[in-house]
């Protein structure tokens, strides 16, 4: 077995027995998220705690990890999310580094604040496809400000190669 | 019945009749896409001739228009597509936007020749939510070099608003 | 003389006698800028009885029209804003761009408030050169929210051709 | 002396003495840039055996390091270089992001390659002014693909602080 066979197998493991995925899928309420800071809300998604969210499922990503400026998902590409021309759908991509850099930013909220993405920016480098396998989408903040924090993000595969990047534009909100 | 509603009304009834989704979801082959302009493979897709993509049924939207450097879809929200913070997850307007921005460049395109997204960047002005019906996901053409198409889009409601808005770099190929 | 030509001319002259052009260039205090509607500050500007920003001079590019969410700059590219690989540096078009977005977004302002360009997203898809003529950076706004404003904006030539394309965020402040 | 005055003092030393910077500005020959590779032709400039750019002078920023996939300029805003609201403006710090970025890619470039910037993303985060003191703009390559090149930039300043960042798509070219 190659290593990144290896990883592949280790990768898929990790995300199977993600706790966040084996809770029910839902949407918790503002009462919930402003009781919290945003690791403690992370945490509790990531741990199976809060419901995982209904996106998590249709798209196959789940919260593996969280520390303050840190986020990270893990998924793998389905025939499902395929686009007509024989590649994974550039919407799945965005939508795991929207998660991961989105997750980082909120990392660094106190308890009854909130937030928005205002914006996001993705560059695609190479091809998903069903065949790569389970991929890491790792988000960090880059500047937290008291009303803007911006993030960025990689969705790496388990073969070490870069699959996209992105920097993403967070609205900090009172709850 | 208010003039939002009835155009709700109108937009859901086009999506329902979309006749690419009626269709088979699926990839074309490369011979396939190769042998056809752009134009003429968007709208054999609209037309239901060749299989819609997978990821339209997985997200919930379809190709309804193609004409020279524009594409529509259309598509309605669903709860399975939330966040853990009670809206609908960014990245099904990166979906969408994604999807209209990458076919009008795609509709510019001759036979033989193929396309790439290189990057996108999504402007997130209201949040969607599964009460706000269905929407029309617009992409134009900016700029079509030989080598690099830029394009963009806007995502609309029934209600007139603007829910999101993009633009996006793509690379032609040869195919 | 071409049409190129006899627009190049008329868009010389109209730069020449920019009203804005030939007041001193400045910076405006906090209480001028307060005091004023995003609009009448920039219309200010543009007829001379404020100050012109310094950058304007330095790359040579003016203001010369100003409605709600709509504002233009024009300029013409000199060998000192050369990159060192024979054509005129991106941070000129970024410039040009930045300014034309931001003041579309800043004429949607009423007195007391300000505001901040939180990010901006550049195509170029054209080459400027010395010979490019006099440009016309041109900003509209896209969304207007309470706390943050959208806009796009394009740089066309004398020729009708795009030659770079963009879109900013701007967050709205109180002053 | 606190730290960040003995880092700025030191910065600005190294600035005066920029090699490139003694050197005359100009613009390099087709040829003499399709004789070297990107990394020969940057450390040249640095080096003050090619011209340095004529915007480097107008905009008074330099190239002061070139490594394979990794560049950096030093600047320094001036009165010359602020908007018409109190701040530098921002198409500085988009200037030399484009700069940094731009070299980074080149850096990768074999003798023959040439390359163009597609399109760049600033995120602004915290205002430029004359008290800022000399700032160091860092590029480094994120994915270099064989046609498209893309990079990430930031600018700090001798405070520590973070300033700008911001990511290109550069697009690889025959000479």
């Amino acid at each position: 077995m190659t290593k990144t066979e290896s990883t592949r197998e280790a990768w898929r493991a990790l995300i199977a027995r993600a706790p966040g995925r084996t809770s029910a899928a839902g949407v918790s309420t503002v009462e919930t998220i402003r009781s919290m800071s945003g690791l403690e809300f992370l945490r509790a998604i990531a741990d199976g705690r809060l419901p995982h969210p209904p996106m998590s499922d249709t798209l196959d990503f789940f919260l593996v990890e969280a520390t303050r400026g840190h986020a990270v998902f893990m998924g793998e590409a389905r025939h499902e999310f395929y686009n007509p021309i024989g590649s994974v759908h550039g919407g799945w991509a965005c939508t795991l580094l929207d998660s991961c850099m989105g997750c980082a930013a909120q990392s660094t909220l106190a308890a009854g604040q909130g937030y928005t993405t205002v914006e996001l920016k993705v560059n695609l480098v190479r091809p998903l496809s069903s065949e790569t396998g389970p991929v890491r989408a790792e988000g960090r903040v880059v500047n937290a400000g008291r009303t803007i924090v911006t993030a960025e993000g990689r969705i790496v595969g388990a073969d070490g190669k870069l699959y996209a990047h992105g920097t993403t534009t967070c609205l900090v909100l009172g709850l």
